[in-house]
């Protein structure tokens, strides 16, 4: 592998950040963004940044880290274990989205890059992605989603995008409820194909077509007009998202093992959640389409919009 | 070891589970109970006994469950690994209830009983034990709480009660958050002394001691007024109990491993919780009373009581 340039990495983590914050600003006008600046006694620290109770935006967290560890935990590479216990830098712009509107879907993206002090060589990736829970589908939203992915990925490569929608697909996934998540995006990790360049640059134009995407879904669907009905499904589908985040994410898991900032690691669950035993959904219900039509992995892309 | 008499388990628990529900309901006359019962393809099954919405138990539920597998998953043993594997049957009665009044405490209890078919031999063992996670602290409660442990305890030796109630501390701890869960109780795993006699007579006496442990409190605790400031401060701690079970807790991931019934396994999740970024307690009030003094492991049965 050539050396990377962990500067370059840093310097447009932090840029990436405050563009993504500013982006949900101009969706959002009475959000409120606090900064938490934090040092990890390890080595490293972060930037956290949270909004809560805005007018569309019911709670928000876009963090960055770097963190310095001396023996890299299990949970960071799936495919190549024996890097376990060298010491390691990881960065990484995490972040979730929680909208106040039913018809507004959450969303996460991440960009992290990791690199390795193995002995004599130089081991780095990067990792990442972005992907949508909608409560309520559509299918022109789902297919803009996909369509957004698969520009960013164009660029470098044509088998790039059908594989980390597949990997997205299969990740995201609730086995002890046999679910998928959401309706997906992309998922790449353990990525250094090629160069350093070439794989900084797939980083970056993934990471940089979130928000453009993203923003648009909540400026078609926060005004929507809602009830109690669709917001206790909202309540009670945030509960996927908690048992996927803590049951099954490999970030969380990483973050809470390297000894990560607790407060910064778990902004990603929801401000407010529901769990009801046994619940079902009405037969043909625009809620039993979520699960029975909208969370099937598919190829959206081809996809005729009804 | 000595055989064991799994018929003999099987009606108890059956029972036990029966009378934990009767002595819910006579503290909450309002509370209907639902029961499912359900087969699983693998082998065996259960009847999952569910209450939601009462004036005094805002969710219970009081389960009864007895799998069949051919391989026993490693999350099963903490002591034993080499038994993973095997086939086994586990049967087991687990609760939890989450009553309404940020003044009650929310309780849990399980007692299960696991064999082992290894070639030649006959491997069992009994598990369980209670804890208490209240939402705002009371000496006195504590205090008769580990008064009933105690109490369990003492007929099967002296040396009991402290094993399990250091257990108990231990394993009710969240790391991320250094914090434990509750004020403790008792735990006790992979417990075959003696002889079946002995030890199925500890598991009937450590469960026959939590109903009239715990409905001695919510009897005493339910009428409290409450306003939104201890309602929210409750729903916020609901979601440590959440934290802990999906990330912690081996009788979940041994029930999701081991393909146990999903909707049974988390009935012990809220019905209503509630994550805030960075929230902190006043210091000096109730609220910070709870994390700094009462979810402190420390020797109840020889606290003042203030």
């Amino acid at each position: 592998m050539d050396k990377p340039d962990s500067n370059a990495v840093y310097e447009w983590m932090l840029n990436f950040q405050s563009s993504v914050i500013s982006a949900l600003k101009g969706v959002d006008r009475s959000a409120v963004f606090s900064y938490d600046e934090w040092q990890r006694p390890g080595g490293g620290g972060g930037i956290s940044c949270a909004c809560a109770k805005g007018a569309v935006l019911e709670k928000a967290g876009v963090n960055f880290s770097d963190v310095q560890g001396t023996a890299l935990p299990p949970s960071a590479t799936a495919t190549r274990p024996e890097l376990a216990g060298w010491p390691f830098r990881a960065m990484g712009v995490s972040m979730v989205i929680h909208p106040c509107n039913p018809y507004c879907p959450t969303a996460h993206a991440n960009i992290r890059f990791i690199s390795v002090g193995c002995p004599g060589e130089s081991v780095w990736w990067f990792g990442g992605g972005f992907d949508l829970t909608p409560y309520y589908g559509f299918v022109e939203d789902t297919v803009h989603w996909h369509q957004a992915a698969a520009a960013a990925c164009a660029p470098f490569g044509n088998e790039l995008h059908p594989r980390f929608k597949e990997t997205c697909d299969k990740y995201f996934f609730l086995k002890h409820r046999n679910e998928a998540r959401g309706i997906g995006g992309l998922f790449f990790d353990d990525f250094n194909e090629k160069s350093f360049a070439h794989s900084f640059g797939l980083a970056r134009s993934v990471g940089e077509a979130f928000a453009p995407a993203y923003t648009a879904i909540l400026d078609k669907r926060h005004d929507t007009s809602y009830g109690e009905r669709e917001r206790q499904f909202q309540l009670y589908r945030r509960g996927r998202y908690v048992e996927f985040n803590l049951i099954y994410d490999r970030g969380t898991l990483f973050g809470l093992q390297s000894g990560g900032r607790t407060e910064s690691i778990l902004m990603s669950l929801p401000p407010m959640v529901r769990w009801e035993y046994n619940w079902q959904a009405d037969k043909g219900s625009a809620e039993a389409q979520l699960t029975d039509y909208f969370l099937k992995p598919r190829d959206w892309l081809n996809e005729p919009v009804k």
